[in-house]
């Protein structure tokens, strides 16, 4: 079976012998019964290992990797605001986001981990197989090699499923990427406490959950090629499921027709590079203790009218049998945020509206954003923002997604956002600005191949299209 | 007629009622005859507008535009070489190099001028339409406004048939790029002296003449797509032409061919990310003069072993019917260089060995290069670089492509490179290394779509193409 085949068929999969998906959720929901988690802010001078490097103006780890919290200063003619100042997390290493695949019966099963971050709303996730960076499996760290490391590390390439370099969220981090991977094991592995074998279609369903699968996982299986079936004729249950007009089969169709969109591959890319060449963005470090309108407190960075975000320092106890602590830093959002897709037919064909959207540490200017992003501000004070109205006035039969998920627990405190999709009427009335776009989920899924082009917020929502 | 039919017909089209290939190439040697271009080095103290800023140690322009010339420390773990210290050149603005095309008779016709450019070695060659930096169009320059631009600033959407930002030379450039743009214009358009309308396919005959294109002509040409006909029918007297094996007809089938490559396109992107992942590149600015191994003299910056390049300080003369002359800095290669590739046919499909090379100004630390690239050092001495000798050693039948190239000459004092492509028979034996990959034409040319893959001497090469 084709590689497109083997992730279409557990796509459609939610039947699985192992764990059913209502399992799934008790079971993470039991892990967070056992387990107690507490995060105590404490003030900068408590932190282990982490101090403020004064000469520089940054917050950095004795042994100078994981990342440093410095200062930006940034010049740029999109938007509003034209110039401003802000901390950023500056964490050069890339990461592994990896999830191991093997085949059982004939079905593709992907191995995801029940697992514990400090900053999560609740505390244990379903996140990838692997998530380590660099500086968690050499020496720095001097804790344990990261469960299932050997497998990325030793991987042939007939083994590589998917590979990818993808951007984390530009307003928080300057330039980070992480490396999305799928791996396909056939030998036998084995399966270690906290770790589960679930279907692609069952992942998809857990996303329809608040708050189960984190955003490393969702991330990862966004990535996932389920177009490229052009050329190959469809299996006959799809051509049949195919007849009935629901959204799941539209967004099948969107996903595999490449010859139905309103701009070609090669406009929505020719449109992409004039924008990116009509808006400039300039960055320059400074010292955390200059920024204009942030304070460092003894026990916070934050801005002047505490909006955005605060930089904090906080001890972390993990119990369970036996209890783990630590300090570490955390960014806390003050505001809630809401990322929100609208989707409409044109030419017998769901398209999405994406935005070209320039945030600060964005590794090439402009990524492509989703129709409505305000996450690091407060959506009620935005409301003449482009779309969010229709979003916000959505009915109950346009809303088709509908949930809150959390960024990564392990950089960010209780931040949780609310994902939606909205698909309006065919007729309905919608004008598009020069930084608006229409396109297909095969033309997003087109460009989640190639590095640093859908923003991280547009691969969430992308995670949660369902097809069944 | 599609847009790529256009660009084929006149890829296949030498005739041209206005001017023939031979005319051009006489034109261009008249130009050259009747000017008279002086070339003086100066010491930098007798440079106009541009001065050593000693507190930062670069060298800057009074108004802050343009460029600066800075001092760039370099760490990696790729190649023999892990840290250094050169200059670079800072340009951080995005430059236009755009071709008008206009049809006439049914044939797309492109719209070149004779250029001076005081560092080629000779002094005129053909340029695309429009070259200019927006300090070049802005106020700074005091100038006039170039020819054409307004074309250029006033497109729309429907008249833009290529739109790339590609990266330049980044052993030189500190993540520098150019806005490719070719756009299509229906109206009449005033032809001003010193510009000539010309087709595709004599391009690419004038290429295999020695320093008659210039860089950024061939850069532009270079991404014009010839591929994606996988779904449309070839044209009678294509099918014909192909009957007959020869090297330009297995070009062709490159560049059209989707389905025979040795690897598919995907595995070509993992094994990318793989090697993204495996090189660091960590690049931090240092006075240039505190550069190791580098010294500044009251003319020059050389590096102690009179290696890699200098920059120096010049007087421009151009003598024509008026004499102009103003002050600049250039850069003056030190070495001969040579860029080749090695081409097979595999699958009965003809590929192309590129190499994922790490240069220190890249933007997103590897591009993809030609099998050999020996620019910076001089390849007398890199005698044990990977097919070298292949190259080298390459008896005439196998030499489907040799030319001197000239590198920019608003830039670079007088470099020209050896341009080479050589054909290998189906059974010559190459082991390939880990960073090397055999690729399809039609593979490059779908990466030449997407922003800073191929680097621009893999482009210099692909312009060098020719079909007919």
């Amino acid at each position: 079976m084709s590689l497109h085949n083997q992730f279409l068929s557990s796509l459609l999969t939610e039947f699985n012998p192992f764990i059913t998906t209502t399992q799934v959720i008790d079971w993470i929901k039991e892990r967070n019964d056992v387990i107690n988690v507490s995060v105590k802010k404490i003030p900068f001078s408590k932190l282990d290992k982490w101090s403020f490097d004064n000469e520089k103006g940054i917050i950095r780890h004795d042994s100078g990797k994981f990342f440093t919290i410095e200062g930006l200063h940034v010049k740029t003619n999109w938007g509003k605001v034209k110039e401003w100042d802000q901390p950023i997390i500056n964490q050069p290493e890339i990461g592994y986001l990896g999830i191991i695949t093997k085949e059982f019966n004939g079905i593709l099963y992907f191995l995801l981990q029940a697992k514990i971050e400090p900053g999560n709303v609740n505390n244990v996730q379903l996140s990838p197989t692997l998530q380590a960076t660099k500086s968690n499996y050499s020496q720095i760290h001097q804790g344990k090699k990261p469960l299932y490391l050997e497998y990325f590390q030793n991987v042939i390439n007939s083994q590589i499923l998917l590979d990818q370099l993808q951007s984390e969220q530009g307003a928080r981090f300057l330039k980070k990427r992480n490396r999305n991977i799928i791996i396909k094991i056939d030998d036998d592995i084995p399966v270690y406490d906290n770790f589960i074998w679930v279907t692609l279609g069952q992942i998809k369903k857990l996303i329809t959950h608040n708050n189960i699968v984190n955003m490393d996982t969702r991330t990862v299986i966004s990535g996932i090629p389920i177009d490229n079936c052009v050329n190959i004729n469809l299996p006959i249950y799809l051509q049949d499921k195919l007849l009935i007009n629901t959204f799941e089969n539209r967004m099948l169709m969107s996903a595999f027709d490449k010859n139905a969109s309103l701009r070609s591959f090669d406009e929505i890319l020719n449109w992409l590079t004039s924008l990116k060449c009509k808006y400039e963005l300039e960055i320059s470090t400074r010292s955390l203790f200059n920024l204009k309108d942030w304070t460092v407190t003894k026990d916070c960075i934050h801005h002047k009218n505490n909006t955005y975000f605060k930089v904090i320092a906080t001890e972390i106890k993990i119990s369970n049998r036996e209890v783990q602590s630590w300090t570490q830093l955390l960014i806390e959002p003050m505001q809630v945020g809401l990322i929100a897709f609208i989707v409409k037919i044109i030419n017998g064909i769901s398209h999405f509206l994406i935005q070209a959207k320039l945030e600060c540490g964005n590794f090439d200017i402009l990524e492509i954003a989703p129709t409505v992003q305000c996450l690091t501000g407060s959506y009620v004070d935005s409301i003449d923002l482009p779309f969010l109205k229709v979003v916000l006035n959505a009915n109950k039969n346009q809303i088709k997604f509908d949930t809150l998920q959390s960024e990564e627990g392990g950089r960010f405190y209780r931040e949780q956002n609310r994902n939606l999709v909205i698909e309006v009427d065919e007729d309905f009335p919608i004008k598009v600005p020069e930084n608006y776009n229409w396109v297909t989920l095969s033309q997003l899924n087109t460009f989640l191949k190639f590095n640093n082009y859908l923003n991280i917020q547009t691969r969430s929502l992308i995670s949660a299209i369902n097809f069944i």
